[in-house]
């Protein structure tokens, strides 16, 4: 047992040497070696579209932090554009989209075909499992269907929701045509991430959060499940985070994914009550913890570490590592877990 | 029994006629006539520092809607500002304060003197009682202490709130500092507000979904506990709305509100059981739910009410009420409570 495989046996619910250890957003701004790269490469979507690129950001922590898994620095909209969405990020203002609401709009979308119009993607994860040389196994990842959802009919980043839930509320028959559309672009694209090396896959379901368990059960986990389905044969061991879920991890739990993502708000020990022990629970110190002194650092990572108990864990913040956070504390965090994670 | 005293009732958890209902930003910007009386008062802080505009606007939902209780019409920065922290709302931009985050800037922050700095607020609640006449109760409110810190701290609505916890994981010292000053003056405003008239208080916990249970109980809880206990001698119902906060609920029913608000991301079944029974419980649709066909709504509503059960219920949206919402399909919702909920 070593680094190599002890997030893959996590996952897989075998026993470990010690707590494998990844962070959301680990290959990013609080890095100055990221910051680096991101200026030379000039825009983020050029960052994500150049494989050369996208793998010297995805292998930055995997020394630096130590951490047991790498993950391709991509973005979960990349595939959305070629359904046919134009894409752009402003400087500091995240994602813009030309928004589709209409069913005129929704018809025109197309899946695309993954390795002709995102190959750099492919090649990226390529790659990258060159450079790891089997070090650490590689994650590739997509937006869930409904998180993607969002994006399309808001045309950003959502606030209040409230384009997205007119169409959900309103015309629920339009949202799950583009929810089939979404799903099937989805399953594409994790498909060929497998086919071109990436070891497990997760699944990034950020916003819905928003969505009442009834809502989750209608216009998110039929989708989520159906992924998961389709991605099962492949072999490749899946996760899904349904991101702000505290009301949704039982039902999340029935999906079959081989791991389960879990916010900061649910203390693992509830999350495992509540989901049954058959999955591995991923998470969950919140990332702002990262601001505070080492030693607050170490008593808080103690106690995810008790609460998640000995079996079916992988260490994890809660979300994404925020920018503000000094390098020195998510290695901290690495050594913490490794040291108190050991069996 | 009738119109004018059901909310309080179900409040206490006396048998009550039909269920009652109003709506968490029942006078906003989904109504014309709150937009032309917005139009005339120039900006909105004037809107809510005119007693005269203020009362009419509070007004205008009660005999439209039909609703259960009245709400001043004001907002939770209204205080904040007067401790020290200079306030401006920039037209579709939300709020911007002058951020305070040093031990410094803390120190010379002060509580108001409520009745001599803020008697607009005061005034305000007067003219709705004389208004109303009787006909239904009047709710005051406040944020509660944790949610206005954010506001302090970050100068605007949070995103990722990382000054926030910035300050809580690495200067808790100075937070709980910050949290005293917050405390005494929602303590002093609700007060005043009590004495001057409002029946009922609601405390806005607006951001504390941002926190893990764990911080909830260091930073919010105590806080808040402490706003309920001071207040409680005066008489008037207290309800306490952690919004966002399914990991919080069980620990919320225990700081001694009459009422929680539920967000509609929980069952208001779930929310029973975690909260005991003895507690009065409000809520809890979506409030884009409002966007669908009027027979959607009665039956989503008809669900809330099969979940919530007959006794300590006040029926509201899991939220305020979202400006692109069709009055008519409030007024509906209304109707609809008041039918169904028949005892």
């Amino acid at each position: 047992m070593s680094r190599a495989d002890r997030f893959l046996r996590a996952l897989r619910g075998e026993p470990v040497d010690t707590t494998p250890i990844w962070i959301m957003r680990q290959a990013g701004r609080y890095l100055p070696e990221y910051r680096a790269t991101r200026e030379r490469a000039g825009d983020f979507l050029t960052l994500c579209k150049t494989p050369e690129l996208a793998c010297e950001v995805t292998m930055q922590p995997i020394e630096r932090l130590g951490v047991d898994a790498a993950i391709l620095f991509s973005d979960i909209l990349i595939p959305i554009e070629k359904m046919g969405v134009p894409l752009t990020f402003a400087e500091g203002e995240g994602p813009r989209l030309e928004p589709v609401r209409s069913d005129a709009g929704i018809a025109l979308l197309r899946v695309p075909d993954v390795e002709a119009e995102l190959p750099y993607v492919l090649e990226g994860i390529r790659l990258v499992r060159r450079a790891l040389d089997g070090k650490v196994p590689l994650i590739g990842f997509a937006g869930a269907p409904f998180t993607l959802l969002t994006y399309v009919v808001e045309g950003q980043t959502g606030k209040a929701f409230t384009e997205t839930k007119k169409l959900l509320f309103g015309a629920p028959a339009s949202a799950h045509r583009l929810l089939r559309k979404i799903t099937d672009t989805t399953i594409a694209y994790l498909s060929a991430q497998i086919r071109a090396g990436a070891q497990v896959v997760q699944l990034f379901d950020s916003w819905v959060g928003q969505l009442a368990p009834e809502d989750f059960r209608e216009f998110a986990a039929p989708y989520v499940k159906e992924c998961i389905d389709r991605l099962k044969p492949l072999g490749a061991p899946i996760i899904y985070f349904a991101n702000d879920g505290a009301s949704l991890l039982k039902d999340a739990a029935t999906l079959g994914a081989d791991a389960l993502g879990v916010d900061w708000r649910v203390p693992l020990d509830e999350a495992r009550a509540r989901t049954g022990g058959q999955v591995t629970l991923q998470g969950n110190l919140d990332p702002c913890v990262l601001f505070a002194p080492i030693p607050v650092i170490e008593r808080r990572a103690a106690d995810v570490l008790a609460r998640a108990g000995r079996d079916r864990h992988v260490f994890n913040l809660g979300h994404g590592i925020q920018p503000p956070t000094p390098p020195e504390h998510a290695e901290a965090l690495v050594e913490i877990v490794h040291r108190l994670g050991k069996r």
